[in-house]
Formats: C-alpha cells, structure tokens, sequence
C-alpha cells in the first residue's frame, strides 16, 4: 500500500487547530499511527472516565469508535474534516480496566458517497477486545 | 399503566449520589419524565458540546441514547444500577443546531436478561428526529 | 399527509411484475397499505417458515424489516427500484407463533442520498413487538 | 487452539437431520469449516437469489451473517441448538456478483449468556467484503 495522504503529523497538527475539544493535551486522545484505509487511536487514561464499578464510561469507547474511522479516512482521503458519522453501531464486550484504550480502525468500504469502518478497542497491551464497532460516514459530494 | 417503581425526585436523588459524572449541575445532564417502561432526558445546551460548523457533537448524543434507557430500566424495574449497556446502534439524522436536546427512550422489551430500547432524540421543541438509536442492556441475573 | 406518489395498487403491479422473486402469490409477502413516509407489509403464514421450536425463521423477519421501508420510500417517493439497502439493524424481541407477521415501516430521514427508516414487526393482531429494525437505503443520484 | 468440540462432519449430519430447511442439498448452504470461535460458510449461487440487474439479494448474505456465528458457537460450545439469535446488524457494501458466497465468522466474545460475532461476506476467490455483519446470540442458560 502506498503512503497515506496525510501523515499522523499533519493530522495532528490539523485536528488540534481545528477540532481542539478532540485533540489537545487535556482530551487524553491522541493519534498512534495512520496508514491508507487505517488508523490506531488512543484515549490515555484518566480517573475522570471512571464508571461507578472502577470499569471505563461506555461514552469513552464510543468516542473512539467514531473518531479512529474518521482520523483513517482524513488519512487516506486527504483532509476533509466535513466528512459526518452517519451511523455507529457499538458491542460492548467487556468491562475495561483503568488502562489506556487503543482502537484501531479499518475501511472496509470506501466509495464516492459513503465510508463504512471496523474498529476493535482493546485495553492498551490486551489482545481481548472490550469493545467492537462499526461505523457509516458520509463525503460530501465535492470531495474525491 | 401503574406508577414507576422510582420516580422522578427518587432517581434524581440516587444517581446524582452513585453517579455523579452523569448527573450533577456541572454536566447539563437532567431527567425530564419518567413512567414505567419510558423516559425523558435532557441535555442543557453548552457552547463545549459544539463542533466546527456549530453542530453538537456525535457524543453529546451517544450519551443521550445510553442514558435515557438506563433511566427507563431503573424506573420501571426498580434500582439495579449495575444494569450494562451490550449494544448500541445510533442514525445521525440531521445536524441539530445549537439548542438543548431532549432523548425519549421506550422499552421495546424487558426480559429476564435483556432489555432492548428505542430511543428518538429531538432538539428541544422540534417534531423531527436528530439522531435515533436501540440499545440493549445486560440485567443482572439477581435482579427480577 | 398528502397521497403516496405511488398507490398500493400501482406499488404492487409495478413490483410483481420487476420483483417478482419478492411479490407474486407463492412468496407470501404482500402490501397492506402505504402512505406518505410509511408502509404496513405482511408475510402470510406458511409451516415452511417455521424453524424448530415451532418459531418464525429470522429470515423471514429481516426480509419484511428490508421490504416494508424500500415500499414505503417507493410510496413515498416514486418509482426508484435502485433503491439499495446499505445498512440493516434488527433486534428480534420475541419467538413469533405460527401467525402472519406484519410489518409497518417509518421513514424517519427522506434525504438527497439516504433515506432511514423504522420497523416494528408484529404478529398479525399483537400489540407486542416480535421484532424492531432500524435500515438505510442509498438513493440513486440521478433521483429526487 | 484446541480441536472444535464438534467437527465439520458432525455438524452437517446434525444440523441436516434437525435443520433441513437450512442445511440440505436444495437449499445451497454447505459449511466449508469450523474451528474453535469461528467457521466458514458457503451458498452456492443459484440464479434463484438474484436481483433485478444481476446482484444477489440481501435476504441471501443476511441468512449467511446469521448462520455462519451460529455454526460457529456450536463448533465451540457443542451442541446446543436452542441458541438463539437476538440481534444482526449488517453493512452491504457492494452489490456481489454471479458467483458463490462465502461468509467467516468470528466469535468475538463467548460469555456465559452471550456471545458476539463478526462476519465478513465475501464472493469466493475475492479478497474485498460484498458485506460485513455483527451478530449476537442468547445461550439457554442450562448451557455452559
């Protein structure tokens, strides 16, 4: 696969300028690695996600589950921050410990109209995943 | 349809107690209405939960279409706070402008073991939909 | 509510004779009404619908959840047959007896490029849901 | 990984003899092959699932995302037909072409009362998703 269009530099710097309420130090989110049709997302983790029980906010994983897609098609796409989440469908499969959460995303569709991802979160060094989704975006129809 | 097992007053009173990061002043988060097998809740308008093209955020309603349910479930079953949400599936279906949001969650089924919701969110005042979710929760097998 | 752009006799002479794999007397699967932004489609009762346990075959189920909202956006807004479905999401609630299901199906987003939508399924004359769905179709571009 | 605690062989003889209206030379469903958490699973193409302008049906790769998670827990679990399906949702991301369906399941988590799967549909020989499912399952809790 070629390289990305946007390197995880350029989408650090871009996101943070645009999108600060995601990614800025204090969000605990951060970029790992981007690749064409990918992108691997973590949240740090922080007490503040904590859920009554010691387990993490299902609020955190959903928030990975929509912004690991959307950092992937930035990456392959090129920057076009009006792409917008259409639907997310999120299985819950275990409680999260209080660890850093890493998700990784996959396009398994990327047409004209529509993007549709795979996301696996996974507490940061487990192989069990704690959640699964998948998520629909729509392009807007200059972009491509 | 007779009373909820918890009303309004009672839940407010225990989840501001037990889960404070959901319900307290700070968080915009508020419970409208209650009846058995139903709920409404609210989130106060916040310039924070804006993104760029002044949208609310995706996670502003996520969160809505997790918590009306929760809400649903311990009012008609009574207090089982270690119900877990197992899945959740959300249609983003226009950009809801700069306005409180208000969630109306239905119990569709209330099993033993499973409780599955339909949950439509508007911006306060407006007949259309902004987002429509289902989500299933886990009960704990003590319960019931 | 206006008319249907399309009458339930038009709906059911145009597809019996496009669809005929989905509409003829032998599937079963017939219309019961349409209306602006709605459809109530029905699936006959037949002992080869049945799985073990004396229990509708799901399949059946997630026909009706895809066919009912492809009617109701043909009613609703013309005779577009690409209409393709992109996403299917069904909770099944309940084992359906041996009866006719019923379908009634809720556009709940008419966009340019996608129309959502909302089923309940239930057994003929039930006030109970056997099944909920939620889908989404891709319309044509040349369409609306 | 351990030996499936059922084996191809004895999963077609069972579920042909007590499933027939699935899995029987007619019906065009065949299992290519089981491991411990997964399975693979075939329909041969009959111009009987077709589509007006030559695509397979939905209905097809639908029964396959639900069956396919289906063989798989029995394979890993043993035999408890009376497992039962409670939610599918499945993203249809290219229309297949004229051939074979093959669909591979993967257990995503295998609880006590639940397990989780995700299924990649693909036309045999290609390498791309024609659709991608996640589907769930109630396990009777005599089970296990």
């Amino acid at each position: 696969m070629a390289a990305p269009k946007l390197t995880l530099q350029e989408l650090e710097r871009r996101l943070t300028a645009e999108f600060p309420q995601m990614l800025n130090p204090q969000t605990g989110y951060s970029i790992d690695d981007v690749w064409p049709g990918g992108s691997r997302v973590r949240k740090r983790f922080s007490p503040k996600s904590l859920r009554p029980g010691g387990t993490i906010a299902g609020t955190t994983m959903m928030t990975l589950a929509d912004f690991a897609p959307y950092v992937a098609i930035l990456a392959t796409v090129g920057w076009v921050p009006e792409v917008v989440t259409t639907h997310l469908s999120i299985n819950f499969l275990k409680k999260p410990p209080a660890r850093d959460l890493v998700a990784e995303a996959r396009l398994i569709k990327l047409g004209k109209r529509l993007a549709v991802a795979e996301v696996g979160i996974r507490s940061d060094g487990e192989d069990d995943l704690v959640a699964h989704a998948t998520t629909t975006y729509a392009i807007p129809s200059k972009v491509k």
